[in-house]
């Protein structure tokens, strides 16, 4: 059986070559061959007389083999424009996903991301723990569908009135907003975001067929007599928001606005979806409590994840909802994947409970001040015109406002060209943006970059 | 900040413990609560004395601290029946996912599992790998959103024309099916299923708002006749089926029918899901080719996943298509969940590629083999009145047809309470049952229990 997988790999990985190679090609010697696949001579001599007879290779003895002339006609073109009909409408704002998602090419400076930056990530605390937890038999096997139960009590202190039991760990906060809008509204259904807001709920919420209402957010969160006029206007059981450091815009909630927004989203017998994504980011001063933590009735339903607060590979967060809201939430995740990996998940629970992530919290603090103050200082410096961006307490992101007529993608790509990798502000609204702005990240690149990017971007301001 | 932290937490702590108790209940000590929030005693006293200016906690000093009398009148039940209304109508099929998904009590006979047994996970080499990736720094940065070009790569060896870039790796074979439904098809279009199939699928697909309509399958896979007939009539542009040792059934797709089925898929202008799920669970000979090696126009759409064939532990599975189908899997992959683990990716890479994968499927091969057999014996023996099920060739399980008139789902209720779990054959259907069956999983226990629980069955059988 293991001769014949290698048989299978050869014959493949010769097919592979000589479809991509013009004809006359040299392909690899059987030595070669034997060395990459772990084959033995035989298996492998004996692939390549079975492409040849199929008039596929022409083995030349003592030359080599060689990709014969009928072997590029012998694959014909394939026909997939049937695909199109079967397919249907192309969803949109998956274009402004996969820019979200890009990787910066090395030599670029990193103004966005959603993540930390390498320096910022506790990679060896985190790779002890996972380290542990993989060698634990027990952690590869299936534990309860909803997640460890210790680590969702984890998640439940400070979350108001929910409980270890109203939550399902889930493999990062994007599946728990994707599962979310899918699991508590209906397609054609309506839901309300503050505007502007994060690009990955918006396309997950037009994924799930939602119409998008935005309510706008000033420099005080979202305005509460705006969110008032929606519920009351468009009949949403649903609206979405960060209320504290929001991305992108990075304000926080006033606490003079926080009981007035549970109070309407109550009135309306709706669900208020708090995306907690920066509780761990706070730079300032430690942050509010979540809006959950006043809520009576269930009515706020509640998403934090440690993604953004350790690296991208710890790949878990939580959501919860009391009553029939967290049974509706759990049962949609077992269908969208099962459960969260074991190992995982005991990695996660260790990090957190043990002393190194106090200790990483306020090293994380410190160098999110250094850096978004040196961000602050750039703009200052290289774009004096500009409004200086309000100064974000916490999160990862500065909300630079462009002139007015400004185009904030051409203002990007333009900036790209000087090889300094901005967002613009467009795909971060519902609908038409109130003006051109910028996502400047400072948590990706140290203090020196961050100069450096914004006086190029300064200089790409003028093309 | 970490006093800060300390007094949140042993607030947090005490409102908890007085919500949860009768009032008079005593509550944790200073010095208890000082050791389990590594908090100083002035905070804990400090947070002691906030809670009771609350009226929530008695402190007497001496004594200790307890919950005030007015404590539990202090939190009015809360009124969840508002939900009701905004969420509208539950959707079906959740039930038979969590007994899909329950994990069986101990000292249970597991009849009914959709993994491996603890005994068959290689577990030991899994945990190496993974220890090795988590160590790696860079394995918890992101990667590109598609997963990693090398395991893309590995998972296109053996797909037929399907190259690394037509793939994305998924946290296993659930989000995968999940995510094809949605991206695939709209909602209120038809599916095509074979009959009877994996539940999971049945779910995810009316989860997204699709019709399903079942195509019958017997031992020789699904009917091609039936096949075309329902393409014409309901103008369904998917079909999803597993036609290698199908879940429940474990028929294959007999070779004479693989050109059938494609033929009609291509005329119809429509997609097949290949969920290659047991691609590594071959019993008796080493299997055919996947469906998508005879797909020359980008009909087939092409799962397989690690998670059978390893550990539920290792949630690593790719879903493959070429063309405008591909781009669409993609673009909504990363609307779901962004991207996998980055240790979770190297280690199963490191898995697949070394020696160590050959010997594991040598070992399950043979160990499936032993367990298979174990099961039909006890069949024979203890259940000599039944057809014999149709020998398995590979997979987990055997699909066993109860006496016309046998009620599945009393039978299962039956077992229960003989502590042995099956599974009702019921739930695999889209639509009325053929006869009633159950499904009996040979791999999640060894030999001796597998003929306990049979005869254990036999016993139910006749209360």
């Amino acid at each position: 059986m293991n001769d014949d997988n290698a048989a299978a790999r050869v014959i493949q990985d010769l097919r592979a070559a000589a479809a991509g190679s013009p004809p006359g090609s040299r392909l690899p010697t059987v030595r070669e061959l034997t060395a990459r696949h772990q084959a033995s001579p035989i298996t492998v001599s004996r692939a390549i007389r079975a492409l040849a007879a199929e008039g596929l290779l022409d083995t030349q003895p003592g030359r080599g083999t060689f990709v014969a002339a009928r072997a590029a006609a012998a694959v014909p073109a394939p026909d997939l424009s049937w695909q199109s009909i079967a397919l249907g409408p192309r969803p949109a704002g998956e274009d402004a996903m996969s820019a979200l998602l890009a990787v910066p090419r090395p030599g670029t400076i990193p103004l966005s991301s959603g993540y930390l930056d390498e320096d910022l990530q506790p990679a060896a605390t985190l790779g002890a723990a996972l380290a542990r937890a993989a060698r634990h038999p027990s952690s590869w096997q299936r534990g309860p569908a909803e997640g460890r139960e210790d680590l969702r009590a984890w998640f439940a202190r400070g979350a108001g009135a929910l409980r270890a039991e109203d939550f399902v760990i889930c493999p990062g906060g994007q599946a728990a907003l994707s599962t979310a809008f899918r699991a508590l509204a209906a397609p054609g259904d309506t839901v309300l975001v503050e505007s502007p807001t994060y690009l990955g709920a918006l396309a997950a919420a037009r994924a799930a067929g939602l119409r998008v209402v935005p309510v706008p957010a000033d420099n005080a969160g979202v305005r509460p007599d705006l969110l008032a006029a929606a519920l009351g206007r468009t009949g949403a059981r649903l609206f979405y928001c960060q209320p504290m450091f929001a991305n992108p815009h990075g304000a926080t909630l006033a606490p003079g606005r926080r009981e007035r927004v549970l109070a309407e989203v109550r009135a309306a017998g709706a669900f208020l979806l708090e995306d907690d994504y920066a509780r761990d980011l706070a730079i300032d001063a430690d942050p509010p409590p979540p809006l959950v933590c006043g809520d009576t009735d269930g009515h706020v339903v509640y998403l934090r994840s440690l993604t953004k607060s350790a690296a991208p590979g710890l790949r878990v967060a939580a959501i919860g909802a009391r009553g029939p809201a967290g049974a509706r939430l759990r049962a949609a995740r077992v269908l969208d994947d099962f459960f969260v990996s074991g190992p995982l998940q005991q990695a996660a629970l260790d990090f957190v409970t043990s002393p190194a992530w106090p200790r990483h919290l306020r090293a994380l603090r410190a160098a999110l001040r250094t850096r978004r103050d040196a961000l602050l200082d750039a703009i200052r410096r290289h774009l004096p015109a500009l409004d200086p961006p309000s100064v974000p307490r916490g999160g990862l992101h500065a909300w630079l406002r462009l002139p007015d007529g400004a185009d904030d993608v051409a203002v990007t790509t333009a900036a790209a060209a000087r090889h300094v990798v901005v967002f613009p502000g467009r795909p971060w609204y519902a609908a038409e943006p109130d003006a051109p702005h910028l996502r400047l990240t400072f948590a990706a690149a140290p203090p020196a970059l961050l100069d450096e990017g914004v006086h190029r971007l300064a200089q790409a301001l003028l093309d």
